[in-house]
């Protein structure tokens, strides 16, 4: 059977939090032990469960705060 | 059959291009006719063919940016 190992080192933000405690965070991951990128994602308050999300690069984070800088929200 | 509709109602911008001419983008996007959702997601050039990404809310966008404002990258 597969499996997935994950480390979260460095929790970086919230997003949202979910009525059920579940919150939609930025963090930096470390997914099968591979070099850590930055991830968008829904977990549960003890983040053992995630759902479905994004890894980023830290040069694809840094395009989007730039494009974010720029724009009216 | 079950059918996806989307419409790019807003390009933003591009977080990073592939070397294939695929890009990952920030779009606003109208998903099954939906009220548009701001998308973070791969296309291809014609926009007609796209990989798993992740739709925030105006508000969880909101919180990015000033995530992103804080921090040091």
């Amino acid at each position: 059977m597969a499996e997935i190992t994950f480390e979260i080192v460095e929790h970086i933000g919230v997003l949202y939090e979910y009525p059920n405690g579940w919150k939609k965070e930025l963090n930096l991951v470390s997914w099968n032990e591979n070099e850590p990128k930055y991830d968008i994602r829904d977990w549960n308050p003890e983040h053992e469960r995630m759902r479905k999300g994004i890894t980023l690069t830290l040069e694809e984070l840094k395009a989007l705060k730039e494009i974010l800088k720029e724009i009216e929200l």
